[in-house]
């Protein structure tokens, strides 16, 4: 009854094969290995159009080195005010921008409101110096509040942004379950919608660690190989990237296993539906749950081998809970059992 | 009609006379000559301890100098939301630190509300590396908002930094007119409230260009040498600043300057509230006054003569305004004049 | 005949197995799992002491980090003045640190020489803000150049580097190779010698992405964990590298893979001594070979499938090549096979 | 008899005077005055095109800000080995960039020698990002060494870097004393030599403290004014730089302070050369000196009243000294009498 997270999972059993297939012999460093280019390409083919890919390391990599590469002096990004960027990364996107500035965006259910992002965006004038200036929107696709934005809020996002002249990002650490609950292909959640750059995350969905960087436009990209090793992110045997990536792809590996980790998440919804002790905190479709549960109820569950973390309520609804009720965060992942979730069920019930 | 702002005032004649007297002859550079150490020992007596003294030549640079000096990895400083280190010096906090984060915390008037800040806090746990960790709360006196911290409100705000074991900041660029509005002692405003580093200005309120860090700690100070000189705001003649700081502090000038200013204000806050076309957004007591004021008279006062600048609203004020108002600053200085302020009160009327 | 760098190499099998069977279930995360407690216990038992253990992604992350975890504001770091740190790591380390200078030391065949550090360290002066100051040396071993620093030489750099206040870091991107040139236990060529802080690498040896910073006094460590994640370079599923480590350390593989490449560079060595066109360029004992051979051969070698990169001579040896000549860097990695090396010892004859 | 440093002349009483005579009323803050205006116009006279001027507080933050303007991620600055931006500027260029690398050039006299310029060019190659980037080359004109570097030698440097696609810099923080030395225009001894970016330093030339960050391309400073905000050294009150500059250029003031100190140090050159206890160290001309003293007579000069620094030789020249002899330096300023340098000289004789 592990809900702590989704990388508390190891890897697919074919993420390991890839590895161990793809570990023989000699083969360049750096990026340049055969296995690299077919990589890349397979990129380019998921993403119906020609992209430039780079893998890194971790999300908040992926994220901060996005941020670098679009960065201005006095730089702004734009966020929702409770973005993994600005809650978990211990500063690391200000870090990688040399202090670019994390502007909160308010929005219901961790989703930026254009609305507040068009009002903030007036608050900066070109000729105001002192203000600095706006870079880039951030969009966690789906967010930390495991809620994904409508196809037209995003089409509004990107309009706004780009009428500023802002590069619009988006934080894609749980990218294949918001596909997958969406049913949009790659292509229409992303540079369709005017996504500019793409945090493309593939750990937390079975892989050891496999994360890229895709820039949409790949002129944009022409620093970025020199922003990624100044960042220390440049690994040597890239083709340990490589060959994760190979196996997530093929055969829609990455999109059975976002499929699976969501259904178990509909489960984990359903028997909150059903508990009298609990409710979900807020609507979410992907493979994380977040749950207002009584405190009793919370510890018992613990007691019982339930392992899951207790979260942060959102600074707009510092009422969400009431006295004896606490919120936490139960996530379902490719590995996450039926069996486990029905254990849940009946501990919660 | 000139209420722009207190920096567009030259320096009282005290200052220019000051600069003159003391640029003969050969001094020591670097902040070693006989002038810098005398300042630095004025110092010691306004503030009634021994402290260390550092000048700097910018509130921008005094403000991030101080975050600099007092940083930690992945560090947070606890601010209003509309503070000026956010919102006023281009990510300048933000570069000095490396990615230090401001985070915003709500409260009426410009004031940090004690209780949005110790709710914040709570957000952040020594075991939980991601979120960073805070470093720093920091005050605004008066602020940006032209209002004034109580004194209990500060011991509440000092009294939870020190048990975060966080330093208490000071943004002092008006320093002088809270002291005047309060009739508190420099002690009694910045040490004895709990304060440990203080960026004490001058320029606004009389100088050229003369503004200061203080420590009250001086063991804490032994870094702020080289992050000073590394911030490229070590001067060579720094008898420049000490010589203004002399004649600020003689006979005590720099309160005389502020009652000025403050009184001035207090003039035009009688005008706004006999005026039927124009509000106090809210109640100020210091040298800037906000002003609720409908668009057209705005229009007209501006067309005779009357310079000021619109102001965003507060964040947690979107509906601060009805459609035909506008927002604006008014700001009075050492060298405005009571006839100003009558034109200024004559056509508002 | 790939003499191209160690990082060409895969994974050894062991490396591959352990990945295999520690990936199945779930584990905490970003560092907490019983794996990764029992490879923290694991690396004191290596170096016989209690030591701080963090794994991070790349050597250039390792190195970076650890002078991030040192500096000083307006620091400088005294380093060989062909070391990895200035020359291959794209500024990563100034970048990490917020500008930390690398002070270029000469010496002979890429080691730092102690007179020259002594000579060096008497340009800055506490009292003197503007020279910046010093707050690490670091030394690689072995070094870029393949070459090994002596015991004695070590121990009057640690002396030099103590006697200041200065941290000695130890770039041991290689450490293992230099372990077994030099017969030394890792305490003897590390904490016993007064290095503080280790940049461990096994990546190069035989694992695909395992590298770890050490301290030998675990107080000094405090604010890493922040250092690290805001770095980045905290992975979630941190397994992935304890994994590699327990393989690496077991039945001392680490030590075996090491005593191989190392003396396939033996061979390496025998065949530029037995050839007419070619000669070492300086003598190495570890697993780099470097090599002033004619151009018309290293045409000829590379035509026949030899792969090996032009190196830049050292600054302190511009005279080194004759015209018709160019410098190599020939590198034996642990799959380097003795066949491999007898066919370019026939073709360089 | 002090020859510590021009920088410890207090300011010229025409500059005194301009101080004084614009202070006085409003005047808009920021740079955005009709004197500002002014002072910009005159700096296009001065250097007969269009160019963009930024006022800055200190020679440091000129430099440091030039830099960042310039920076590519990875950057590298080419500069000599001995540079103001190496050895005193506490890491500021570092800073400011967030790690740009100051890679050191040898050449005699304190001047890059463009063999070697292009010798190290050579080890960086674009497709090799492990090397960084090189993104300019700076020069001092004059430098810290006090010499000037030949118009044919500045052609040569520019030719190199502009082929490299670098910027060239030229710190001129004494840049007076290098044009009255040389009787070469402010425009031959900049853009018509190929500078793209000079720091220009009045302060130590008969100023209180104005610098200037000039763009001979407009086009290539439009994000200047955020990085220099960022930076913290966009004063308020600026007009009171711009006063400065306005009486500096005035009937050619600041060629005939400059003028006055070189001849000043004409006379301590004339001092040495007959001295049998001294000598030049190296040739100067202009308001720089560099002796080598025996120990006893620099005691005795001390003793005497002379003040003046001991100076580190040259990396290249470890072998300048005798046993008996130290090296110092010497500087007149606009203010050093004829009557102080003659005391020097029976001193000394």
């Amino acid at each position: 009854m592990i809900f702590a997270s989704d990388n508390w999972s190891g890897p697919h059993p074919a993420i390991t094969a890839a590895l161990a297939e793809n570990g023989a012999g000699m083969a360049a460093a750096y990026g340049s290995s055969a296995l690299d280019k077919a990589v890349e390409q397979r990129f380019n083919e998921v993403f119906e159009r020609e992209v430039a890919v780079f893998f890194v390391g971790t999300g908040t990599a992926a994220n901060s080195l996005s941020f670098a590469a679009v960065n201005r002096p006095g730089g702004v990004v734009l966020c929702h005010r409770e973005a993994h960027v600005v809650e978990d990364e211990c500063g690391a996107p200000e870090f990688f921008t040399h202090g670019a500035r994390m502007a909160p965006i308010d929005g219901a259910n961790g989703l930026i409101d254009p609305y507040n992002l068009k009002r903030e965006l007036k608050r900066f004038n070109p000729d105001f110096v002192h203000a600095g200036q706006p870079m880039a929107v951030t969009v966690s696709q789906p967010g930390e509040a495991g809620t994904i934005y409508p196809t037209e809020t995003l089409d509004a996002i990107a309009g706004i942004a780009h009428e500023h002249n802002l590069s619009l990002h988006m934080d894609g650490a749980r990218f294949a379950n918001a596909l997958v609950a969406t049913n949009l292909s790659p292509a229409e959640m992303t540079w369709k919608r005017g996504v500019d750059i793409l945090s493309f995350g593939a750990t937390k969905n079975g892989c050891w660690c496999a994360e890229a960087v895709i820039f949409f436009d790949p002129d944009k990209a022409r620093q970025f190989p020199y922003i990624r090793k100044r960042g220390a992110q440049l690994f040597s045997k890239t083709r340990f990237v490589a060959a994760q990536f190979m196996a997530y792809f093929e055969d829609g590996l990455w999109l059975q296993l976002a499929a699976h980790s969501n259904a178990m998440a509909d489960h984990l919804r359903d028997a909150l539906d059903a508990s009298t002790h609990a409710k979900q905190a807020w609507p979410t479709r992907t493979n994380e749950v977040f749950a207002i549960v009584e405190k009793d109820m919370a510890e018992k569950l613990r007691a019982k081998g339930a392992v899951f973390y207790d979260w942060n309520p959102p600074h707009s609804s510092h009422d969400l809970l009431a006295e004896n009720e606490t919120l936490v965060r139960l996530v379902a992942s490719w590995s996450t059992t039926g069996e486990d979730v029905e254990r849940f069920a009946d501990a919660i019930a």
